[in-house]
């Protein structure tokens, strides 16, 4: 269980089999994000329908509610979302750092405020671990400390932080889980320093785990700040684990994360950019609250194969989003992560053509990104 | 076109067929209502999958946004919507009557400022046709005055006003529209007393239209008084022509609706409960906020065969139902939907057998009717 099977490389980027538990991934694969144990505005069967083939969802959120302990009850996470694939969930760390005033970091753990009724909580390794096993997810993730990348010596003192706890949580996943039925993932950390970057990256891949990821990126620093610490840090990364970039799911990054050897991503930029009511495509972000959609009776996406495309116009889903309507949200979503699956799927036939790179620069040719907007994932 | 086909009767009750341009309507039906162009978080594929067989969307609400004449460039209503099942659509009288101190009327129509932006607009009789004309709904509703149904001055002179307009209506559609792709209804008006309802049923059926309803109920007075009104009124009506109630879609309303010999009914209800978080079942309804849903692994209704029962328990939709996510809203409108689509699919089944008297007693001895809550339709 979890190995990688490895089925062509084309340059860095890679095509492979991921199994789990909960059948297997064909990688490089981009994770719908399920923040509350639902994937915003689709149901689990359009997932199904779009190829989604995992699915991330957020330990801080689901121990506040409905709490880990009842969907451990009532049969863990699968069964509770009516979601019967592979499931990867973060750690809860990168949530409860976000909580800003409301929280407190020792060298033992994390003690913060529920952003919902201010109670108290507290999270260490042992408990996030602990956490993970009850919702039953496929892919669990240490619980590290996700510094702003760009100062050295806050990121030099949240690496040393990340590989004690990390130490911590595959002892207590040893100790208390059952590692057949669920991957601990390792995540590296170090901002842009390709020197910390590499420290950690020998720290964490000592602990022989099952899969590693790329933390504290997509937060702040510059394109080409994120392609030379991938490309710095993925060569010292065991070839046969996976290698997940957390946070990240703009179409370009996709792209070039995938050129650089990443084999999973996760983001909630396509949903709720969706539920921003913007629409994702292959030459960039289109908003549909803007008078040229008004009365335009073509498709979101000229030759767009989703159920958004295929039956309704511009002008209409414009109409939806100004008038505040769900299916706005529900249309843009399916639309934008049909985009991104297919492109997903895209990238893989062409590594396996042996067509990656002329793939990819064409893709991202045609692509205009989006001005400022930051892709970062959501904040508590 | 536009026939009504009757198959069968048991008492009052009667079950049939109405054809229309865009396919035939098995009655008794129930119309999900899609307010602005859309049946508030369901697709259309889902509405197809439920079994729906006629909608009713509302022509104040889309002359405002996003104007009847894009809808008429685009195509037409169903195009626009994505819909090309039955449509049927309101004249915009009940909506601009709701607004209140917005609006002006006088003999020859209303005048009234949109809820959106203060812009001042009239509805006339003939500009009501002329809108609906511009929709291209199949069924298309006269203009009518819908008073309070207690105060019988006030009522009178309603019922007067809107005998006027409907002959307005008449010729209006005679005039400019296609009665042969639209079926023009007419309303019969008259409150809770039943002279005033001969008179204005007398009226309006002079017109000779191919259906007519019941306006101004279930908007203040009593079930008792609902259920007289309809035993004296619809016995006025010519047997061979579709009998609309409008307005109205609590479950009980509509077993004693199709009893009394209703064919077409419409509601907000089933959709608007669900966005407040409530099912509805066949003991009555449920409150999915209630702490005694967080642990229950039942579905929302034991044996249902919706989406939402089918694959989620009681404590997912709590869940979500807490959290405020969207899903709730799909999940508990399609159950909603289902519940009332399979409860006339049952009546007309009933009705056919010969069991429809057997078959009423039992479901209203099972449901418990919501307290004091109101079934009336949305104003603006």
């Amino acid at each position: 269980m979890f190995e990688l099977e490895l089925h062509a490389s084309h340059g860095a980027a890679r095509a492979g089999i991921l199994h789990t538990p909960h059948g297997a991934i064909a990688t490089p694969v981009f994770a719908p994000v399920g923040t509350q144990a639902t994937v915003k505005a689709v149901q689990p069967r359009e997932l199904r329908e779009l190829g989604a083939m995992l699915i991330l969802s957020n330990t801080y959120h689901l121990y506040i509610r409905p709490g880990d302990a009842l969907i451990r009850d009532l049969g863990g996470l699968h069964r509770f979302m009516g979601w019967d694939g592979p499931i990867l969930t973060d750690s809860g760390g990168f949530q409860v750092f976000s909580l800003g005033d409301l929280r407190q970091v020792d060298d033992d753990g994390v003690t913060f405020r529920s952003h919902l009724d201010g109670s108290q909580h507290r999270f260490t390794p042992e408990k996030s671990v602990q956490i993970q096993h009850n919702l039953g997810s496929d892919i669990i993730m240490a619980f590290d400390e996700c510094p702003p990348p760009l100062d050295r010596q806050t990121v030099q003192a949240a690496c040393k932080r990340t590989t004690l706890w990390a130490r911590r949580c595959a002892e207590e996943h040893l100790r208390s889980g059952d590692p057949s039925r669920q991957a601990l993932f390792g995540i590296v950390q170090g901002g842009v320093f390709h020197d910390l970057r590499a420290k950690s990256a020998q720290e964490i891949t000592a602990l022989d785990l099952p899969g590693y990821a790329i933390g504290g990126l997509a937060v702040g620093e510059t394109k080409a700040q994120m392609h030379a610490t991938l490309e710095s840090t993925l060569p010292l990364l065991p070839a046969d684990r996976p290698r997940y970039l957390m946070g990240v799911g703009s179409p370009e990054d996709l792209v070039n994360g995938v050129a650089r050897g990443i084999d999973i991503f996760d983001c909630v930029l396509p949903t709720r950019v969706a539920r921003n009511g913007s629409a994702l495509t292959r030459r960039g972000r289109i908003n549909m609250r803007n008078l040229e959609h008004a009365s335009d009776a073509a498709p979101l996406e000229a030759g767009c194969q989703c159920y958004a495309c295929q039956h309704f116009s511009r002008a209409y889903i414009r109409h939806l989003v100004k008038a505040g309507e769900i299916l706005a949200h529900q249309l843009l979503t399916l639309h934008n992560l049909h985009l991104l699956l297919t492109l997903m799927r895209e990238m893989r036939a062409a590594i396996v053509d042996g067509a990656f790179s002329a793939y990819a620069a064409e893709f991202l040719r045609q692509y205009r990104p989006a001005g400022k907007e930051t892709d970062a994932p959501s904040a508590a």
